[in-house]
C-alpha cells in the first residue's frame, strides 16, 4: 500500500478492531480490500455508513440479480467515465456472468450487448436517470412495469443507478485509484 | 398522511420502536417527519443506512458550516431540477442563514448571490462535479486549496455534492413529494 | 433605491411625465415598480418598446389565461436559471393561482405539478422551443392542436416562451436584480 | 404572396392605413416587405410592438455599428439554426459589409472570420449568452470592458443577442419563411 | 494562391506529374482545385488516400443520388459548423439541385426544406449519427428500411455522414479555407 | 465466421486474389483478420480506400509514436462510446505499451493516467476536436506548439482524431462487432 489511492492527504488513524476484521474478511472473500474502503477508512463512521448502504444495495435481497445490479453500476459509470467504478464493477460483471465480453460491453456501450428486453428497459431507465433526471415522468416508470418490473424493483433500479451517480462523483472528485488486481480478473 | 408521497406502491409494514422514536424526534425538532424518511421506511435497513449517511454528512463535524453544506445541496439540486430537494433544502438555507433571498438564489442561480470567493469556489466545484464529473482534474482540487480549503474540506465538498446527485435521482425516479410545510418556512 | 439594480452603470436622466405616471400606476397596482422597468428607463424609447411588448403579451387578450402565460414564463426561466424572472414571475404564479406550491413547482420542475394534459403539452412545447428551437417540426405544432389549442394559441405560446428567452438573457447579461418584495409575496 | 409564410393559419384582417404606409415604405427602401412583418400583421398591436423594438435595436443610435449588430444577429441565429433569421440577416451582413464571404462566415462559423479582437469578444459574449445564459458572471462583462466597450455598449450587445434568441424561437415555432429575394442579394 | 489555405505551415514539395495532372483535371471540370486537395498535397500518399475515399463515396455508384449525398454532407457540416465544408458542399447542393434556396436550407436548417419522407429520414439518421453515435440502435436502421432504403443504401448514408464528421474535424483543426469561388456559384 | 459482423445484409462476392493475400497477411501478423476489413470487403474499392487511409495514418511515418496514435484512437472512441474501436484499439494500447492498465484508462477516462504534459495536451486537443469542433481556434493549435509539437504533428493529431470520429460512426451505424480475440489480448 505504498501508492496513494486518492489525491487527498487525509490523516489515517489506527483502524479499529471491527474495521480490521472487516478488511480481513474482504481479503479472504475477494482477494483484496477494495481501495474505496481504504479511502473511507480515515473516518470509520463514514466507512460504516458507506458499507451499510453498499452491502444492502448490491448484496441484499432484491428482485434484481446481483449481475443486473452490477450492470446498472457499470452502465452509469460508463456515462460518467468513472475509472474506479468501471474497473471494479466491470470486473464484477465479468465474474458474475462468466462472460468477459459482457463486462466490456457494459463499460463501452451496453447497446452492443445481446440483452433481454427487460434488461434493456432497466438500463435505458438508468441512462435517462443519469443523464436527465429532471425529465423522468410516469411514462418512464410505466415502461418498467410493462416489461415486468414491480414497484419494489423500480426502487432498486433507481437506488442503484442513483448510488453510482454518487460514487462516480466521489471517485472523480478525489481521483480514487482502483486496486490493480481488478484489471486481470475474469478475463 | 393520506396523500401518496411517492409514485411507487411499496407495502409499508409496522414501524419498529426505534424508527417510531426516531420519527417522534424529527417531529419534535423539525416540526415534521421529512417525507424522504417515510419513503425509505418500507425497509428499515435502507432507512438506517440513509439516515446514517445523511446525518454524518449534513450534521456531523466538518470544516464546512451547516449552511455551506445546505448551499451545496441546493445548488446541485438546482442543476438537476429536483423538486423534493430544492423544497426541503431551500427551506434549510433560508432557516440557517436567516436570509430568505439567499435560499431563493441557491434554488434559482447561485451566481446571483453575494458570496465570499471561498464559497463561490466551493459551489463552482460542486457544479463541475455534477455536470462533468469525468473532467475533474488536479487543477480543480488546487483551486479549492488555493482559496483556503484543506483536503478534509475537499472530501466534504465532494461527498455532499455527490450525495445530492444520488438523492436527486432517487427523488426523480420515484416522484418523491416534499412535505407541504417546507414551502412557508422561514420566508 | 440606493442599491444597484443591474451591473451596468448607465446614466439615468430625468424621467418624463409619462414614465413617472406609468411608474406611479405600477406602484399603485403592484405595490412596486418592477426593477426591469427601472433598468430600461435610462432610455424611454427602449422602455416603451419593452412595456408595449410585455403588456400585450402577458396582459392582452389571448386564449391562454394569465396564469398559463406566467407558467410558461417561469418554466422557460427555470431552464435558463434566470434569477430575476424566476423571482418576479414565480410570485405571479403564486398570486394568480392562489397556490404557493404551484409557483415553486414551476420554478423547480414543472413535471412535479398536477397539470391538465393541455397545460402539460403547452409547457413541453415551451421547453423544446427553449432547449432545441432548431428541432421544432410540424409534429410539435400538431401535438398542441391535438390537445385543443388553435393556431392563435400556438402563436401566443410561442411568443411567450420566446419572449422570456429574450428577457432571461437581458437579465443574465446585466445581472438584473429583482425587487426584494417579490420573495414574500403570496406565500 | 400566394405561398404561406408561416405554418399557422391566422385570419388576416384589413390592414390599417398606417400599416399599409409602413409596408409601402419597406417596399421602397428594401425592395420587399419582410415576411416577419406580414406574419405579425394579423394583430397590428403586436406588429407595432415588434417594429418599435426592432427599429430601435437595429437602426437606433448605438456605439455598435449597424454591421456589428447584424453580425450578432447572425451569430446567435447560427447557434439556433434559424432559417428565417440567417437568411434575412445574412443578407444584411453581406450588404452592409460589401463582403459576401463575411456574411457566409457569420452564418457558418464566425470563428473563421478575420475580425478585430473587439468584435471577437463581442461575438463570444453573444455566444455564451445564447448557449449558457445562467453562467454569465462579472468576468464576462469585464472582458467586454477590457477590449473597449462601455456599459451602454454592453447593454446593446446583450439586447441584440437576447432579441434574436426571441426572434429565432418565434420563427422556429411557426416555421416562418424568409422572402425568396434575400438569397440572391449582395452575393 | 498567395493566401494561406490552412493555419499550418507544412513544407510543400514539388508535385508529382500524376498530381499535377489530377489538379489540371479539377481545374478543367470544376473551374478550380479545391483547397482541401492543396492542403493534403504536402504528402501525396495522404492526398491519394483522401481522393480515393472521397471519389468513391461522393461520385461512385450508389442508391443515393449525388445530390442526396451532398445533402448529407451539408447537414452534417451544419451541425459541426464547418466553414470549409458548408461553403464547398453548399455550392454543390445549389449546383446539383439548381435550387439556390435548397442549398441555403441545408446549410441553415434542413428541417425548413420541403423534402420527401425518405430524404427526411435519411437526414435525421445522419443527424443522430453525428450528434449521438452511441445511441444508434436497430430501430434507427429499421426506420431507414421502412421508408425504402436497402442495406447497401444504409451503408452509403452511414459512410457519407461519417466521412464528413471526419472531414469537418480536419478542416476545423487546421482552419482550412475554402476557395473564394464557391461563394458566388449557382446563386 | 458464422456470426454476423454487422447489422447489414450486404452480398459478399468472391474476394480478389489481392484481398485474399492481404487477409492472409493480417492473419499472419495479427492472428486475425479485423472484422472492419471483412465489413468493407463487400466492395473492394471501399476496402482499399479504407486500408490505404488507415495504414498511412496509423502505421506510416509520423512524429507521433504508434502508441500515441492508438491513444488518440481510444480516447476519441471513449467519447463516442464505440464498442468496436474501443475493443480493437484498447487491445492495441495494451499491446504497444505493455501496460494493460493504460489501455483500460484510455477506454474509461484518460485523465486517470499518468501521462506527460505533452501527451495530455495531445489528448485534450483530440477531445475538444471531437466534442466541439466548431470551437477550435488558433489558441488550441498554439497550446500544442507550446508543448513541443510541430505543425506536421498537429496534422497527424488532427487526422487521427478526425479519422476515428468517422470510424466510430461507421461502426455505430452498422453495429460492427469486433473479433472476440481482442478481449483477452495483452491483459
Amino acid at each position: 500500500m505504498s501508492e496513494k489511492i486518492t489525491a487527498l492527504d487525509l490523516p489515517q488513524g489506527e483502524l479499529s478492531d471491527a474495521t480490521r476484521a472487516y478488511f480481513a474478511k474482504c481479503e479472504e472473500k475477494l482477494g483484496l480490500v477494495p481501495n474505496v474502503l481504504r479511502a473511507y477508512a480515515f473516518d470509520e463512521k463514514k466507512l460504516r455508513a458507506f458499507t451499510d448502504t453498499y452491502n444492502d444495495l448490491m448484496l441484499g435481497e432484491s428482485g434484481l440479480s446481483k449481475l443486473e445490479r452490477e450492470m446498472i453500476a457499470v452502465v452509469v459509470s460508463s456515462i460518467n467515465h468513472c475509472y474506479y467504478c468501471l474497473t471494479a464493477h466491470g470486473a464484477a460483471v465479468r465474474q458474475l456472468s462468466g462472460d468477459p465480453a459482457l463486462g466490456e460491453m457494459m463499460v463501452m456501450n451496453f447497446r452492443a450487448a445481446d440483452l433481454t428486453e427487460k434488461q434493456r428497459a432497466m438500463l435505458e431507465f438508468a441512462v435517462k436517470l443519469t443523464e436527465q433526471p429532471a425529465k423522468i415522468v410516469e411514462a418512464d416508470r410505466e415502461a418498467l412495469r410493462k416489461v415486468g418490473f414491480d414497484d419494489r424493483d423500480i426502487w432498486d433500479i433507481a437506488s442503484t443507478a442513483a448510488f453510482f451517480n454518487m460514487s462516480n462523483r466521489v471517485a472523480a472528485a478525489i481521483d480514487m485509484r482502483p486496486n490493480a488486481e481488478y484489471h486481470a480478473m475474469a478475463r
